[in-house]
């Protein structure tokens, strides 16, 4: 019997490919390293479905082991982006579900949350139009967000007599917005405008309707062409420092940075600025 | 011996109504659910006493059975909210006072604190005039605040001699307006304007000196109009979610939310919205 | 054998001044209980070096036991701040070490940014020009910070091939500018101008670039001049309830402001308060 002679022996099951995945319940493009992600139901400004939540949080999981997706970038057809959990395919049944199933639910509604956390790719939400309710927390769990100035966001689980603590909310949307302004927003479920939502750091940049996918996909891309090992520890670590203290913090980041000196990237860019060119980054 | 006939009978001792509740240091009023707090020395800027600390303490501990109050004001008369606490009838006696003591009375200032982040309703401040001291702390610890261009938000604390760290202020000022403007603030006790307090989301809104009061309580009317039981999960869960990590904060509100999906407005909201009506929340 | 006659005689080996201090690596000057810092390589825009990370340790150390340093300004000569770490002289040698030598070298710069966090002064950072990597991290890790209309922060450790997770960052600069903000800037390596930097709480107030340190030094000067001990608890307070729960937080802050209140500077601040003159604060 002989040792496996590389690692891609031993770690070949935690090694995926996306190419060639056919998305059931939204649209899916791969190129580049930039995965796209459409919802595409514009006739009712695509709303989420059990089968979309499910379908969602599976690839956000296979993400976390994809090695040709790079950068994600999310978005609605027509000129929104999506409208939350649909009133009939989700909220109707959910009221007569027993509590376990009801709890089935949310866990799955949480599960996609996660997964999009624990993926390794940097997300970036391009958001116009409507974005509310479950399609509000889909854009506060990316990694970024690019906005409209006619966008309008609103947590409005609190419209149809839930709690603004939904899928991470209380937890995630003070962090980006701060506790006052995140509380207005879950307590009373009004809208925010492009304006509001650029000014509070909600979102990154305000760009022109037509442009906002090509300038969400050019970010993606220029997120795919660095270091992509580098950029997936810088993911995990804003993950995993939340609710460290500031000295366990620097201490994991010494320990995650160090991991980063001992990648090719590293000696890639220090080359090529010792040659003062460009560096050119393949991800390992 | 029978078994109570219904959770009323075996919850009785946990429920509490504050119709009729006669306040001794502030003004107080209840009105359609939206109980409103009138700081109200007004020659003295409405400073607070050693009374007026327990005393509001006790109300909001009492808050969290009150079944008649759904949302809570707070502003101050005349032209100011609060000048904090009384230099001649808090400050003087402080500095004679054995390490014991000054402890039991740091720890009362806490306790109100607490006691506004533990009840259910959402507090709205109505800051106008100067928001100092105590005062500033009491704003700072409501759910939203509304302030006027006039009002002066100031942590001065270290005017007095003392630390920034007063009723929480290290740990929620920074989590509202940032770490670096509240470093600032604590440390240097300078005035913060209205702008500034709206620009740095301390504020959820500007408004007219003579508007103030009436938003505050159109505000909390709405809220009142709301879904009750949710809305005290939303003001507990972001209390509860802190300082836990992402994943468990998720894991915290599939759990709450699924609770809510239970709730009969939950139901009363999906039946008005299939009969495109608009709901009426019941509170339960 | 006869008991010390003061704490002096206890405590002294936990004391020490700086008065007299030369360093190496760095300009510095201490004035009135200000102490100066200036990194001086201006040819190169002010990188740090081994050297210059280890002696800013040290410093910064040693500060936490100053008696005669009441606050700090930190400033870069010429018309930049700092361009982090040298390429040629850190991260050249970087490329070739082994892993006990990689995490030696981030555990230092990560003990530099938490000894600028244990040490009981507040740091002021005036920052002017390039702001970049490692400098924009001490920026980062000062209390609070004035920039100018030019100055360019850029976390760019993504553009070496590392990660964002760089002395802290993850866990502190979300913190002053919101979780949005920092992913970009970590993400992307990408300036962000004097007026960004100000929108979101990065810097405190934006100078003209002849005043700049003029300016820091009197915010400097007034912090030395108000209470030295409740400062530090303030500082420490801050840094110790980052991820405490709002409970744990407030009842840590009632011992804390119980502390203060039995310092002499508290009741200094009560007599001239009460003889309406302006305090005069010695520190204890």
């Amino acid at each position: 019997m002989t040792a496996p002679s590389s690692a891609e022996g031993l770690l070949a099951g935690n090694r995926t490919t996306l190419e060639g995945y056919e998305a059931r319940h939204f649209g899916w493009s791969l190129a580049d390293g930039v995965a796209t992600i459409m919802l595409n139901r514009p006739e009712r400004k695509n709303p989420l479905t059990f089968e979309s939540y499910a379908e969602l949080r599976d690839l956000f999981r296979r993400l976390a082991y994809a090695t040709d997706v790079k950068a994600v970038v999310i978005h609605g057809a027509g000129q929104n982006f999506c409208s939350g959990g649909d009133v009939h395919e989700i909220i109707g049944p959910l009221v007569n579900l027993p509590m376990p199933e009801l709890l089935l639910f949310t866990r799955m509604t949480g599960d996609l949350v996660k997964a999009m956390r624990h993926c390794p790719q940097p997300i970036i939400a391009a958001v116009d139009g409507v974005c509310a309710g479950a399609g509000a927390i889909v854009a506060m769990a990316s990694d970024m967000r690019l906005g409209t100035a006619r966008s309008k966001l609103a947590f409005l689980f609190t419209r149809v007599g839930l709690a603004g603590c939904d899928m991470g909310a209380c937890s995630i949307l003070p962090r980006i917005i701060g506790q006052g302004r995140a509380s207005e927003l879950l307590f009373t479920g009004r809208s925010a405008s492009g304006e509001e939502g650029y000014a509070w750091g909600f979102y990154n940049r305000l760009c022109e309707p037509a442009q906002l996918v090509a300038e969400a996909t050019k970010l993606a891309q220029e997120i795919a062409a660095g270091p992509t090992f580098a950029h997936g520890i810088t993911k995990k670590m804003l993950h995993q420092e939340w609710s460290m203290s500031v000295d366990e913090a620097i201490e994991s980041e010494a320990q995650a940075q160090a991991i980063c000196m001992a990648t090719r990237d590293f000696e890639r860019a220090y080359h090529a600025f010792a040659a003062k060119t460009r560096p050119v980054f393949q991800g390992d």
